[in-house]
């Protein structure tokens, strides 16, 4: 799409040159034919460095953008953004694709479909009902139990199992609101990536990156009814037990544990080896490794426990 | 059903004239061919003002009923009208209407099944092991991905997407209970319907009413794992964060905010333009508009925040 | 298997005779053709009386082995159990069974698939999308809403209703971890056996039992999005609001009622006719009846209120 196309869908006059626009990308990650946006204080610092073709901004963040890049001046620069990430959207089928492959010893049920471009390694079992959408990439002796939905792009690696009725890479939740408190949609162009060895239950929902990649690792146990948002990183062997939530771009590290119907808010670090009590809420980065924690705030387990004798004393 | 049969079914001697009884409904809803009933002492009051051909009620509030409804005296009300409410079931599927329409550029998966007397407008996307039930209303553009399940006589707007593995319009959680615990099934006669422009996301679930609508109006944003249950109302621009539970008859004003694992108690309006934390938990009405909510038992954002201020000291 | 055979992959020096172990169980179930183990010094006091083959211990554990049972002494019980339980994880499908046979009247979708040696009764509704596995049981009457995934091995009453989009009998969530931190599969051998006169919501996750069964008695009512975890045993008429969530082995008496987004820790029991708040978290056995309570940590419903009541004082 022409960067001429991009500034009149964005109401913005620009008169320079023409060139190609591949997609859109953060302030860190895009390439000199990509375009991305500020809008949040906290990633301003970024503009500067910034390798984007473009970048989208308002009129006080517009002297920070580099003389390699094209200023885009809105009023709304994050609405303007979710306008555009229609035109970036793939279709939800790659029609163009060739058929799927299917690895030797693999068994696909007649009731499922495996869309074009796909790839599905050796002695796979996919079962009734499953969808897997275009291009995605299944390796070697993995397990998707009926009605597992994995949408385009997303690769799954060998040795999984993932339960019954399951989603893989449906879209993030992401939409820009105007002033009228009108929401427009931001097309989630990213994928899911689930490596080897990772268990899943069933009815759990994992939404893929609204840029770039959700990453699951390697051995990572995941329970049934767990939510794992947009560009979430779940570390090597990390178990997370039913209905936990993970919001959008939370890190955990490796064999980080989340008790039962535990939650983190989003754009948060967790260090490898902490353990979270059921309940517990996760609201800030936490840097060391090793500890317990509870509660919602939460707290050291030890001083949860302390809290709760408090408050048991209070009503006597 | 004839009022003679409704009558002998509860255990209840008429001997009154014959008519046909064509529902149940609720008192302030049911017309002179319907049946109504009273068991919640909140409703007494709208006895009087009914205009329901027949109510079943218990000795004591057998005198509120006007002069134009009959009386069915029974000891137990609610439980005779959910015996009744089999009897007022359509089937799951009406074999009678005719085939489904499907309008232009719609693409419809050979795995989905579209039932009869449904009518699916144009440019639709809808995907494999979609089901869609009978006399359904689908609008135009809109996309239903894989395994989505659309119960009989529910409506879905223009542009909408609905994500992998939801359900819209199954069964209420409605019983009535005896004197020795066991439950009696009160059927869910009621339907779903969804506004243009709505986005729903993957393995939520979303109740049909068990009379009338359950209703989500335009533009409103539900992420996955969500759960709304029987006669909601949710206002235009909601937008309800993963894993909230609202219990039935819930409703919201527009743009209201629910944070992730929020919920309400049922039988309550929340005012436009409130927001709540996550893990909110409201429990009554809130008339004002513009607040911000945090925590259970529900306070002010400000309030919670001091609160938890208090309690970090308290174990210091 | 010949224990010769298990030994070897366990990593313990065998030479006594040899015979054909047919699966693993608890030390209280076991027979003398089956292997067991013990790692929860809660269960110490179980392997005297136990009658199985052999039992998998620590050395220091060794000498409480009954001279009956041949000691398998590892330094890693769990693990080696773990290890141990893919070799009688039966295959997905029994592909040797007979061809389901399906009762009068009962009306099977051709979108729905019903694997061989299941057993469907008379008039029962099994929707598009349906997948049942493997030598599975169905009452009669019972309807299945689409998308409804059903494991092998399970039974399903008469009179059930199970809403679309729910998943019966998907395994577990049970592994072993090394010293490393890496997961080792439990394979869940047991099953799900559902009573008569059960509705179960859509979206809701049932897991199967490790050994044995999960079971869900008579009448019993579950909401949508509600998990229930392996081993759990739920009483009749017992009544889970949405989004309740049951880890592992909870037994809960008759009439027992979760409200919604309540949980138990596993390995407990609640006695019959308790009542439980939404968000409650249970975390001990409650041995006495007829009680009302609230909070995690779980107090009496009054006591909650009172501790509310303090609590807003604090903020004044």
């Amino acid at each position: 799409m022409d960067i001429k196309e991009i500034a009149r869908i964005i109401g913005f006059e620009y008169s320079g040159k023409s060139f190609e626009v591949s997609g859109i990308n953060t302030l860190k990650d895009a390439s000199s034919n990509e375009i991305s946006f500020v809008t949040n204080p906290k990633y301003f610092k970024d503009v500067e460095d910034s390798k984007a073709g473009a970048i989208i901004v308002s009129s006080h963040t517009a002297s920070s953008v580099p003389s390699s890049s094209i200023a885009l001046i809105v009023d709304e620069p994050y609405l303007m953004m979710a306008k555009l990430s229609k035109y970036f959207a793939p279709p939800i089928e790659d029609i163009d694709a060739p058929k799927a492959q299917i690895g030797e010893g693999t068994n696909v049920s007649q009731k499922a479909e495996i869309a074009s471009g796909t790839v599905v390694g050796k002695n796979c079992t996919i079962m009734a009902g499953v969808y897997i959408g275009s291009n995605c990439v299944i390796g070697d002796n993995t397990i998707l139990y009926p009605n597992v939905v994995v949408y385009r792009d997303c690769k799954i690696g060998s040795d999984c199992i993932i339960h019954a009725n399951t989603t893989i890479g449906s879209d993030g939740f992401g939409f820009a609101t105007n002033k009228m408190g009108e929401h427009t949609k931001i097309y989630q162009n990213g994928n899911v990536v689930i490596e080897d060895d990772v268990e899943i239950g069933s009815a759990t929902t994992i939404d893929r990156a609204v840029f770039k990649t959700t990453l699951i690792k390697k051995g990572v146990r995941i329970d049934n009814l767990v939510q794992i948002g947009h560009n979430c990183e779940i570390g090597e062997y990390a178990v997370l037990v039913s209905q936990t939530g993970l919001a959008g771009s939370s890190k955990l590290g490796r064999n980080v544990v989340m008790g039962g119907q535990s939650a983190t808010s989003g754009h948060l670090e967790v260090a490898a080896f902490n353990t979270f009590a059921a309940r517990s809420g996760i609201t800030k980065s936490i840097k060391e490794s090793g500890g317990t924690f509870a509660g919602f705030p939460l707290m050291e387990h030890k001083l949860w426990l302390k809290l709760q004798g408090k408050l048991a004393r209070l009503i006597k």
